[in-house]
């Protein structure tokens, strides 16, 4: 399959009746665990990505090495990679083409920087933006983002008339999904995925309505962001305080994958393309 | 502290009466979870950064991957950080000599290769390579290590003797401390720790003594190798399992490092040195 067929099939798994359901990966294990659970893409969690590599999230991480990781995933699997690259480290669109270059073929692009803080990013520019990465012609899935509702942006009264205002600008500039991160309230989903003419994302976090009830609502795609990073890194965390205090291995051994089968889950993972 | 003062340290912690305990890391974010937690020392799983980085374990990662993560370690981490590097990929001396490079104040070494299978380093060669490394002077703490009970090497009634033979001879020829991994049964581990002329170092794994226990039993270091890694790997197998047939969030949410917390853990991590 050449990335344009993939981005295209990953594109429809937006259009179809099943929810995209997308648990998001950090390291090259992490990504061929969710090719081996039948997952039809994987998409990557910047923070989780950031985290393994030494940074906070927000763009403290450089472009290359966040892509670097990227590119390790996309050799390591056969199904298609979208990733996560925050708000675009300073330069969206060569940041787009080198998202491609990767051979992922599908990109998140948020709506504030860590230099703006809690400010969105100017309407018309986003939206210029994005128009312009669409028409850079590459094979990518552009999934924009409106961090209102995440970073409790502006009045609480006007998030969800925002939030529909800035997906649809997006979404006829030219994005394929429309990520709304930080809403939890399953009638406020509904009513996004009823406003929002495009497929829209929803993050599952503590307090989510579970996957069916986001398929009820309209929901398009859902992912766990840094979720399942932040699981493991507490199950380690629990593995060591355990061994420093009890010294003894429960949280260790209690569903701990064999090291014979993780070696059979990356056995070639560095060689298949 | 200098790093030949740092490995001065780390070597001590082999000759006091507390028992020296690792949990093994396999990326920044893990080593700044030992190191939060208390640790004197971090110790790498080269399984753990090579399944990271998409590779099986024995020596299919180059060792420049491999020490770019234990780089990434020793510059996060404030700690002394002992490196896990197999068989030295290729030539130990100069593998021994990058791993100093990078700050690392310790390194482990296997007496088995992938290339050799199941056949251990001759005896000759394996202590002259261990008196060759000690006599580069480096600061480096040496681990050596026998993989006769590991890889169920040679005939079963005579593992203990030839595992003492190696290890005294490794010992006799500069190593500070001598590896075991595969050996579980708490009369054999007190038989090496009281035949062996240096410290002794167990891999905790299923079935393993208790810490209390194997201090008891005159052990000076235990480490848990791929045991972490791989019980984060379990966790997120269940966490993707569980959204994709549920569709619930239970096993991600259960124990999960907060957003925030997460980030604050690596604030500056990449600035420390």
């Amino acid at each position: 399959m050449t990335q344009a067929e993939k981005a295209e099939r990953f594109r429809r798994l937006h259009e179809g009746p099943e929810i995209l359901v997308l648990p998001n990966a950090w390291d090259v294990a992490t990504a061929r665990i969710v090719e081996l659970a039948g997952y039809s893409a994987v998409a990557t969690t910047s923070a989780g990505i950031a985290a393994s590599l030494g940074y906070p999230d927000g763009e403290c991480i450089s472009r290359d090495e966040m892509l670097s990781v990227v590119a390790r995933i996309v050799r390591a699997v056969s199904i298609p990679v979208t990733a996560d690259v925050e708000s675009g480290y300073g330069d969206p669109l060569e940041t787009a083409r080198a998202v491609a270059a990767t051979g992922a073929i599908g990109i998140n692009l948020e709506d504030v920087t860590a230099e703006r803080g809690d400010t969105l990013a100017d309407l018309d520019r986003q939206t210029a933006l994005i128009h312009e990465m669409q028409a850079l012609g590459l094979p990518l899935v552009i999934n924009a983002r409106t961090d209102i509702f995440l970073g409790e942006i502006g009045e609480t009264a006007t998030r969800v008339a925002r939030t529909i205002q800035r997906l649809n600008a997006y979404r006829d500039a030219g994005a394929d999904c429309l990520f709304a991160p930080g809403v939890r309230d399953l009638d406020t989903i509904t009513t996004l995925a009823q406003e929002i003419g495009g497929p829209l994302n929803i993050l599952a976090v503590a307090g989510s309505p579970a996957v069916p009830e986001l398929h009820q609502a309209g929901v398009k795609r859902v992912s766990i962001g840094s979720g399942g990073s932040r699981a493991a890194l507490g199950l380690f965390r629990r593995i060591a305080m355990e061994l420093k205090e009890q010294g003894t291995y429960t949280a260790m051994l209690d569903g701990q994958i064999p090291f014979a089968e993780v070696n059979r889950m990356l056995a070639g993972a560095n060689r298949k393309h």
